[in-house]
């Protein structure tokens, strides 16, 4: 077969792995985790059963490969974020404010059960460790250029922040979650 | 009946009560929330089967008993810090490091699924909004006696307190406790 041949399948593959994960998120959305069977997820997707099967073994497994696509989404949002932006200062707040709004957009998610069932994951813990380590490095950059308190750890630091910007999930509004981020961010000034 | 042996009565059923309960809450925490059996319970608790029957009827029942009377503890500690201290910035201060504390303290159960179990009852919605309006009462004070910021509503700045000191869970010592509230407060103080 000729390569361009062949990238139109890869192309193929893809938009159908798309809407396939689509399908079954939104499904779960609809209608809860329990609710959700291969049936259904082919049925959405515009897909055949048949089709279905030659993609993904099980509903668990799109899942899991829908929440990981999210996540590395999310990661490449901060790190975009971070890029764009100017200085310690606005480099901190600029991924804080990106995060808060992805919490925010996401929240509804995270008091469901298929929060539970993909916070299980190896990929979830990873992608924690990542956030942690991006938002502890710019504490620290911060730290050094004096816009960030210098006198507490920048791992607790950051600990105060992912926490504080979880309240984001909750909030009903973008311009709630540009005050707790402005909160926030008060909240890591040097003292005095 | 003379009333002196009721009185007895009474004291020896609330002690084997608070045995149970105390012994259902320690086989969850050893050996997770499946594990526990009205038979062990009994056993833990030192008392027979058939006694244990008479107080409880299910694992279920003893759980939610055990956790309504933790959080009316937990609300009594946060009622008593609030009453013992002086002032409005006083009294934020002594609320927000007794909720950190038991936050700290209680963090561990928080992971597992007797918390996803609990979560569900109707009681911690109860004790949540109990909580919040505490937190928010003080914040308003604060902010009428200028020591609180008053350019965000006080129910914002009650959701950043309580994600923020959330974080206490998972802080290693006490004294990190501490420098959570610290920054916490700082975020709360009026701009410039």
């Amino acid at each position: 077969m000729p390569k361009l041949w062949n990238d139109t399948i890869d192309a193929h593959r893809r938009e159908v792995r798309a809407a396939t994960m689509e399908a079954a998120a939104a499904l779960v959305a609809e209608q809860g985790l329990r609710a959700v069977t291969m049936s259904r997820v082919a049925e959405k997707a515009g897909i055949g059963r048949a089709t279905l099967y030659k993609y993904f073994p099980d509903v668990e497994t799109i899942l899991r490969a829908w929440h990981e696509r999210q996540i590395a989404t999310h990661l490449d949002h901060l790190t975009r974020a971070r890029e764009g932006a100017e200085g310690p200062a606005g480099r901190l707040e600029a991924v804080l404010r990106t995060y808060a709004l992805v919490a925010h957009h996401t929240g509804r998610h995270h008091d469901t059960e298929l929060a539970a069932f993909l916070h299980r994951d190896e990929q979830v813990a990873q992608a924690r460790q990542q956030l942690h380590a991006m938002i502890r490095d710019l504490l620290q950059e911060g730290a050094t250029a004096g816009v960030v308190r210098g006198d507490i750890i920048p791992d607790e630091l950051t600990a105060y922040c992912l926490h504080s910007l979880s309240a984001s999930a909750g909030l009903p509004t973008t311009d709630a979650v540009e005050r707790l981020v402005a909160v926030t961010l008060a909240g890591l000034r040097p003292p005095g």
